[in-house]
């Protein structure tokens, strides 16, 4: 297992910053998108959205807009409106730049290849699940399931 | 909670006779419907052939056709033709008629209230959730893995 | 162009027995389905519903239970189960079995290949479209109304 | 019926500038939507292109961006990758802001309360059908067809 890179923030929508040390003991769902990539429209952030209704506080939901292609078209003002009109309530993150090349500093350190992709990480914030792409609601509500079963670090010696 | 009560059936198809006293050990997705019910074609009976592909051996998906209406039109005849041209493999019992009734024996026993129905047997054999009507494959897919993440009777104690 | 053959009939559901000659000077949009086939249930059938919902009286819609495989699974009892449970109230015929096969009469004499097939005729009994299987609604929405917006027969001199 | 008010156009893309004085003797279809609109999105533009894909060039199928909301959102500049990224080919105008308020100005002349909208000009430039919302694919369809029917001005007479 890997440990989950800290995530590197330009600005937090719908949340007081946040980091993933701060949640440790929770597990995570890390749904990476981008405003005008249409698989994430479609499947991937409505997908994410019903997981934060359907698991509630148990699981912390966040949103990683990880920008790798037409910058100037997803600025956070536009991301912004996007959240707004698509109704996300739960804690988006803007991937911060990088200096030397379009990937942004977080989806390079996590090594994904596009988008959409969702990370699970576990209440000792581990990375459990790497996923690229459409993947069936059930399976992943099943793989969330299992690791909201694991014991909290704390009960598990 | 409750024990499952045990299967009464006409014939099954897809499968040997089975028992859930058999599956004890296993989890069980009993999957209540009738093969001319439109929620049942178009969401349940599709939800159910998923959580077979997706859990693979670890769940056991029993199909149960409980005709309650329209019996002459809904035969073991008309059945066997719905399996094969929806391609449905996960065993499918026929749930026994009842004598003074249009309920047959299985649904009666559970107290099902339509179809289609499913019902969460973990395994210990005790009912851990009785569905109703059409419920996220998402929420499914949790409920499934929740079970599926405690530990087996023999390991319990 | 071809004459549209009459229809070879069985039973009658929804109407009292029609005839495309009955029909002259109108518009038909002739749906031919099995009650078992899961393209039918999940496209052509509802596809048939909404261009009666849609067109109103400009259009009839004429339902016909092609049978040509797994016969004793779709009798006329079962068909009748299916029409009430699917809430269709077009006319539906029950096209007649041939005696020397299993394709049923009209069915071959319009030389159908499957279901769903979908037949369109004119206001003077002309075959003017022969599709089998799915078609997107717009279309077949643009060929209904192309026809419909042909002279009538009578006013076509 | 109503001549349909000439398009004010701050931009084009997919086309060289386009009047609909230029289209006479077509049938148009006026696409009204913003990019960050849910209902355009999913269901309105799809539809667009759908009916640009259906009907060739036998329809002239126009989008017009009518940004009322969220301006610094939905800027041309993300507009340009919103095309690129969902793939729409057909010709799409910038409707021009307007100096006093937050409806642009082709929106304001056509009265539109919202998007998406379809406008439906035939031959003569008339305006023959304003919707607002949803629309059914075949119910478009037929509205469309029923237009091509008619005859050419030219041949009108």
């Amino acid at each position: 297992m890997t440990a989950a890179p800290e995530l590197s923030v330009l600005q937090w929508f719908n949340s007081e910053p946040l980091t993933l040390a701060s949640l440790r003991g929770r597990v995570v769902l890390l749904h990476a998108f981008q405003m005008l990539c249409p698989g994430c429209v479609s499947h991937g952030t409505p997908q994410a959205k019903k997981a934060h209704e359907i698991f509630g506080s148990g699981l912390a939901v966040i949103g990683l807009h990880t920008v790798f292609e037409h910058h100037a078209a997803m600025t956070p003002v536009s991301l912004e409106a996007f959240l707004h009109e698509y109704r996300l309530s739960f804690p988006v993150a803007v991937d911060l730049p990088s200096e030397d090349g379009p990937i942004p500093q977080t989806m390079r350190a996590y090594g994904m290849r596009g988008t959409p992709t969702h990370i699970l990480i576990d209440r000792a914030g581990e990375i459990r699940h790497h996923g690229f792409g459409a993947e069936e609601d059930m399976a992943l509500g099943a793989r969330i399931a299992a690791l909201l079963a694991e014991p909290k670090p704390e009960e598990g010696h």
